[in-house]
Formats: structure tokens, C-alpha cells, sequence
């Protein structure tokens, strides 16, 4: 039997390692800073990835895939993107490996590359360099790609889908005709990013623009949407960039106007990664493992059968096939655990692993033709006939993805703080909770909060109302209303 | 308007890249030897994707995610697999750049790695030093997992979905108990393949075993897929191995079984690419472009209005809408182009794209209550009503799939020549064609015929009878019935 989880009040990281651990998510690959996502936890990230799959196509973007391997000249000709990734990057300068009497398997020198090549961290110049050839008029515009993709960014400090070398996630680029019409995209994506978090992870968000300090390397203006996790931290859950035209200028990527002017082409990019599983978790989870929103759960309903016989066991089977049969007609993911474990570990087991219902039937349940539904979010139980159950499951995973949503959203509303002292700031930011308050809206003072606190402007909401607002720090009138809060 | 396509006849290889740039498929990436997949392409084999996961979820086989990066000393451990893949990788060494005053962005020295990283050509090393984690008993097995993922071979000779430096592809990697169950496990894949390539993509495909000369790097036995294409020449569209206990042995990976002894795990590995989009066009296309079987199509039925005036253009509006509503709701793919380009082009640009069936409408078919429906396959057109068109449509695509498949299977077993003497295989091989024949089953014979006429054995296909048979090279009794063929 597993040995327990600790509770998250002792030791919120050390929770949050177990959980991946235990839920059976994902595991440390060999080389340092790497993941292995593991059946449940890439199911997990699949159901997520179809969702939003789903919502880029209705909206008009198309699939595509663009190289891995960027030439180094590429990554420098923007050059605050190449500021920006400069220092966390794979290197790929040698293409042979051979045999050597002393040493073993070595890197044959005569193979190295006459450019080196960088493992895109995110694939801006890469696909602006194609842009580029495909490009010419407005009619060409716009170009709404999207690309599911591994990227890397070299990192010693891994926390498994918070922060990893690789990771998985999809980056959209896109190229339009002008300014408004970008900036249009940039925003209709951010509520769809909204959308994928609310609706289907359960997870609020605010959305707001990001700080000079805080933007992409590359972008004219950052918008993300930021989400309180459960030891009141921020967490970045997507990014959407107005990048303005800075890598059409950087590709020289230019187009004929309707009125048959020559103008550089506007560009947006933005992302989500598998960083929202680790969201998920951070979010929902409890004393007692991984809490599943039903809408992205790899299982909405699993189904524990209790027995000692063989001629129970048979009796269970007979029993359930029908309910089973109705539910996967409906597309309700259900999982009937028949291993040789006891009920016991597996109610512990699949709570872990956060599975929205559990289905307990034994001789007795039949005898009265019922059947036992426990909810994994309140840990309520329901006793139900088999008829009321077919049409009960439905109803309660409904009521579950809403149940977490309130109550991620309660959490967040009670540990947000909206003030106007430096002091009552530092006491909130140590004890954990969204500031949201007046800033002046320098860089300076946005730094030095950030040095006595560690605390950072998680961003600017767009519903800031910042008028006559004073700056929390320096007491000037505030530029923005902004959220401060540690963050991931 | 663009230009024509080269006649098949003049120049396979230039009416093949033609076909890929024309039809949008894909694009030269700008690092040597890589691709860009273009969103038509990429539709296409998220078709092909999204059938083989279903195929492989039904079987019990879970999607899982690797690293990228695999240590060095990792790919070394099995002798004759790094023998396979050292010539062709790509060699991350440093992880950080910086600036230089004098040469720009250069690769920070201080950066290099203690052990050089290889970007996966394969995951089986970093995926078995994984499962010795995983699997300690009999309880742990089978472990059936999938991934979809890109890998890379370093290539300098680019034919674009058929020999890339980059690709993607699905990779099985599974971990059994016994050594029959591996074997099983490595058939019922190569069956999968089978009816992936011919009841989707149209494609009759021969099963087989390769030789040892042909066999995948550390596999005990290889099974494939290969298919005729339409030079006559083959293409290997799949592999199934049978990887013994080779990888178990250079992972250290013993389970306990049943009865308590300690056994080394049997593993199996399976893949299949993006070289089947290649395969599809190679095998379906003809002078007029790609012709697509419409179960793996992005669009099923293009609808081309014709018009002159607004008035005639509303009225095709309202005069198809409840046919296209109709057919998407029975899940057809329906593609409406309302582009300003005329008639002319777009029927040349849609069959250039392999769309299975076009429909023409124009005010005159209104008025008869009539639409047009061309075939791509066959070019016949019939003329039919509104409602025998919502019939017909879904009939014509099953037929159009069926017709693409026995076209493609005629035309295999016309080129395919059952002889026993050398002189005839050295004509059929230089015409092109496929020999069926004995061999001796020495690595000799088949190295000297390689040598003088460039064709390999294909594989011995898994029918085989090579009873009575003699070796077309040296006359001796045949050990197996072999193909022989000229490869892509």
C-alpha cells in the first residue's frame, strides 16, 4: 500500500511533488531539468489539448509544423528575443558521433556544423523566416497558424510541468494586414485561453497586460491571464502577445496593400503549455490527492465492485453492464477497477488520482437494487437506485466542474486584497494573496517592490479602474491598478 | 494562374516535389534537410494520426511523452543500435549563448555540457531507462506505450516527407512477460499497419519479415509494410520489431515473474511517418495532382459556385445551404470556395489538392433543380438533384476509397513478376517492378545482387512458400520467397 500524501499545509511543494508522484502524472527523466509525462498525466494534457483544439479551428486557425533546429542568426535579429533566450538554450553543434579506441562512442569533430543550431525555445524566427516566402499581398492575410509543439529552455531547477527543459504546448503565430486587426487577435485569443481555464479547467483567471518588465522578449504588449493557485501564489497560465511589427521588420517581411503601398506585416503569438496540468493540480488538489475538473478527467467515473466470490464478482458484472453500456453511450468516460486490490486501496488510490465519481457496488447494493456514487470534490455520498443513477452521473459532473470552480474562485476572491499601504502589502504578499492596488507605473518602483518582497506586478487587469488611485509605494497618483503577488 | 505539373512519365522525382509545393503540402525549412509541414499537410496527417490512435486506444496501448534528449553513454549501451544511429544525430553540446563585440551572438564556451545530449533518433534507450523505474513484477506488465513525437536523422539528401531530418512519427514501445507475447504484440501492430495503410490510405501493402542486412538496429526481427508506388518502385510505410531481451539486457530490466524467479522483460518497438503522406501521394497521384482517399481527405467535397452577377451568387447561397448543412451533419467534410478566382482555376487548384468529389452549381442547375458532381479519381461527372445529391455524396465517397485501393493493388500486381532466372530480374529491376523469387538466405547473395542491380529484398513476405524454390542468384535450394525492388 502507498504511503499517504503530507497535508499541504506542511509542506505545499513537497504535496505538489507527491501528487505527480502518486497520481502517477509524470517522472524525472535522466537527463537533469527533463519530464517524462506518464499515461495519466499525458491524458490528462491530451483531453486538454483537444478542448482547445477544438475552439482555434471553429475561430479559423489551421495546424501547421515548423523545424525544431533554428540557425543561430535567426535567434539574433531580434534582439530583445535573443536577449530573452540567450541564456537558457539548447546547442546543437555536431551532427556524428564515433567510435574511438580509448574513449568509446565520441563526437566525431569533423562533424561540426558551420552554424550552430538552437533547439527553438518558441519558434517566432523561424516561422517569420517562411513567412517571409509566403507573403506577398493582402490577399495573402491573414495567416492563422498554430503548432503543437516541444520547446526548450535549459533550466537546472525543475518542478515537474512548472518548470522543465522541454516541455509541450502549442504556440499560434499569426500575420495580419494591420495593427487593429492583430491587436483583435491578440485579445480573442486571450478570452479563449480564459474560456479553456474557466470552462474546462475550472481554474478563474484575470486577464490583463503584462508590465515593460514582465513582456515576451519580442512583443509590443503581453496579455496573460493569472491564476491563484492553492498556496495563494500566481501562476502564468497563458500568454498572448501583440507583437506589433518587430519580427516582419526583423524577417523583412513585407506586403502589398490594397491601395498598392508597400507596408511590414503585424504579428501576434501566444501559448499554453502542459504547465496547466501543474495548474490543475496547484488549483484543485487536497489532503487527499488530485481533485479532476470531469470536462478534462482521462476518467469521469470510476467503478469499484465489492466482493468476496467469484459468484459476487460475476453477480457485480451482470449488474453494472447495462449502467456501464448507457454511460459510454453517452461519451462518459467510465473505468471499471477489477484488479485484486482491496476496495480500501482502491478508493484511496483513485482519489488520488482524482477521479470526479466513484461507483461503489457490492451483493447488498444489488439485493436492494442500488448502487453508491461518491463525489470526489465533497466527498459526498449518494445511495441511488439504477435507474436514478444513469441519469444522476451526468447531472453531478456537471455540478462538479462548477462546485470547483466556485471554489477556486472563492478562495481567490477572499485572499485578494484590494488596499493602499506599503506595509499591509508586505504582511499580505508574506502570508500569501493577490495585492491589488495603485502603481505609478515606473519600472523603478515595480523593482524595488520586487526586491523587498519578491512580490511581482502579476499584471495589469483589464478591468483597472486606476482613477484616483494613489501608487502603493510612492504615493503618486497610480498610472495602473495592478495585481502584486508571488508567483511561479 | 499557376503552372502545370510535369507529366509523371518525364520525371517522377520533379512531378513528386511539384505535387508536395503545388498541392501545399509542405515547404523547404531553412536549416538543410528539414521541412515545414504546411496546414494542408498537416491536416492530412493529423487524418492519419487521429485513425491510427483510435486503432491503437481500442487495442489498450496509452499515450505517453519522452524526453527529447538522451544521454550519450545511453545510446551506447546497445552495440548495434548506436552503430545504426551514430552517423546521423544531432549533438546538443552547450546551453547557453552570449554577446561578442566582435562576432555577434557566439556560443558561450563556459557553457558546454559534462555529457553531450543526442536529439532523439529513437526513443528506445531513454524510454528502457525509464522502465527499469517502472517495472519490478509480473504485476508491472504488459506496459503498452505510445507516443507521438518528432525525431531526428541527420540527412543531407531532402526528398520532403520521405527523407527529412526531422520528422514526425508514432513510436510503440512495450514491455511484456514472455517472449511469445512480444511476438504477438509485434504482429497484431504489423496487422494495425496493414489496415491503416489499406482501408485509409488506400494503400495494399505486403507484410513481411526484412533480412538481417535490413533489419531495424538492436531488433531480434523486423516485420514491415512495403508498398508499390507509381514508378514501380518500393517504399517501406512501416516496422514492427521484435526487440528480443536486447534492450532489457542494456538496461538491466528484470521483473520477478509468478513463480518467483528474476527474468529479463521482452520489449517490442513499432513506427510509422510522416513518410506515409509521401506514400500517399507517390501511390495515388497522377498528371493532374494529388488524388486523396477520402477517409484520411481535409476537405471530402469542394463546392465550386459559378456566377457572374451578386443576384446569381445569393441565389447559390440559398440554393446549397441545406445540402452542405445536411452533409456536415453526417459528418462530411464540406469546403465551399467563394473565392474571386474563376471557375477554371479552382477546379485545376482542387484536383491539384486531391479533393475526392467537386460540385459544380450554377444558376442554370438551379433552375433544372440540379447540382454537378465531379469525381477526382475517375473525372466522371454525373448530373443529379438536390436530393440524390445528399444520397449520392457519402455513396460516391465509399466508392471513390474502394476504387483508389484496387487501382493502386492492380497496378502492384501487374508490376509484380514471379520468375527464377537473374537475367529477368536484372531487366524487371531496371524497368521497375517488384520480383517474387527464391533466395538462398546468405547475406553474400543478397549484398552481390544489391551490388549489380541496386534493388534489396524488400522483405520475405509472411506468405511465403518457398517449398521447391531455388535462389534466383546462386540456384541453390531457397531458404525463404523474397521481394526484390528497388527502394525509396
Amino acid at each position: 500500500m502507498r504511503k499517504g500524501l503530507p497535508k499541504r499545509e506542511e509542506g505545499f511543494s513537497s504535496w505538489y511533488t507527491q501528487i505527480v508522484n502518486k497520481a502517477d502524472l509524470a517522472d524525472y527523466g535522466p537527463v537533469k531539468g527533463t519530464m517524462v509525462i506518464k499515461p495519466y498525466g499525458f491524458q490528462l494534457w491530451e483531453n486538454i489539448k483537444e478542448s482547445f483544439d477544438k475552439m482555434i479551428k471553429e475561430t479559423g486557425h489551421v495546424n501547421a509544423y515548423f523545424p525544431l533546429f533554428i540557425p543561430k542568426s535567426f535567434l539574433a535579429r531580434e534582439a530583445e528575443h535573443v536577449e530573452g533566450f540567450a541564456k537558457e538554450c539548447a546547442i546543437v553543434t555536431h551532427t556524428r558521433l564515433k567510435s574511438d579506441e580509448k574513449n568509446g562512442v565520441v563526437v566525431d569533430p569533423e562533424s561540426k556544423l558551420e552554424e550552430e543550431l538552437i533547439v527553438r525555445p518558441t519558434s517566432e524566427t523561424i516561422i517569420w523566416s517562411m513567412y517571409k516566402k509566403w507573403i506577398q499581398s493582402y490577399r495573402d492575410l491573414p495567416i492563422l497558424i498554430n503548432q503543437w509543439a516541444n520547446v526548450v529552455r535549459w533550466e537546472m531547477r525543475t518542478r515537474l510541468f512548472l518548470r522543465t527543459s522541454e516541455f509541450l504546448w502549442q504556440e499560434g503565430h499569426t500575420a495580419h494586414a494591420t495593427k487593429e486587426e492583430a491587436e483583435k487577435e491578440t485579445l480573442d485569443i486571450l478570452g479563449l485561453y480564459q474560456k479553456l481555464a474557466e470552462e474546462y479547467l475550472a481554474i478563474p483567471v484575470i486577464t490583463g497586460i503584462k508590465t515593460e518588465a514582465e513582456k515576451f522578449a519580442g512583443a509590443e504588449r503581453t496579455y496573460c491571464i493569472e491564476a491563484m493557485m492553492g498556496d495563494k501564489k500566481a501562476l502564468q497560465a497563458g500568454t498572448s502577445h501583440d507583437l506589433g511589427q518587430n519580427f516582419a521588420k526583423a524577417f523583412d517581411v513585407k506586403f502589398q496593400t490594397k491601395d498598392n503601398r508597400e507596408e511590414l506585416v503585424w504579428a501576434t503569438s501566444w501559448g499554453v503549455s502542459t504547465r496547466l496540468v501543474g495548474a490543475i493540480i496547484l488549483t484543485h488538489g487536497d489532503d487527499k490527492g488530485l481533485r479532476l475538473p470531469p470536462k478534462i478527467a482521462p476518467i469521469q467515473l470510476v467503478i469499484i465492485p465489492i466482493y468476496k466470490t467469484i459468484e459476487q464478482e460475476q453477480l457485480i458484472k451482470d449488474y453494472i453492464q447495462d449502467l456501464v453500456e448507457d454511460w459510454k453511450n453517452h461519451e462518459i468516460r467510465v473505468h471499471e477497477d477489477w484488479t485484486d486490490n482491496t476496495p480500501g486501496f482502491k478508493f484511496n488510490n483513485w482519489e488520488m488520482k482524482g477521479v470526479p465519481l466513484r461507483l461503489e457496488v457490492g451483493p447488498r447494493d444489488i439485493e436492494k437494487n442500488n448502487v453508491v456514487l461518491a463525489r470526489r470534490d465533497s466527498g459526498e455520498k449518494v445511495f441511488l437506485s439504477k435507474v436514478e443513477a444513469i441519469k444522476k452521473v451526468p447531472e453531478l459532473l456537471i455540478n462538479i466542474q462548477e462546485n470547483l470552480f466556485s471554489q477556486a474562485l472563492q478562495f481567490r476572491e477572499k485572499n485578494t486584497h484590494v488596499i493602499n499601504k506599503y506595509d499591509e502589502l508586505k504582511t499580505i504578499i508574506k502570508q500569501g494573496g493577490f495585492v491589488r492596488c495603485g502603481w505609478d507605473g515606473k519600472a523603478s518602483t515595480e523593482a524595488k517592490i520586487k526586491e523587498e518582497t519578491k512580490a511581482t506586478i502579476r499584471c495589469i487587469p483589464l478591468d483597472e479602474k486606476p482613477k484616483d488611485l494613489k501608487c502603493i509605494y510612492s504615493t503618486s497618483p497610480a498610472k495602473h491598478e495592478v495585481i502584486f503577488a508571488k508567483a511561479y
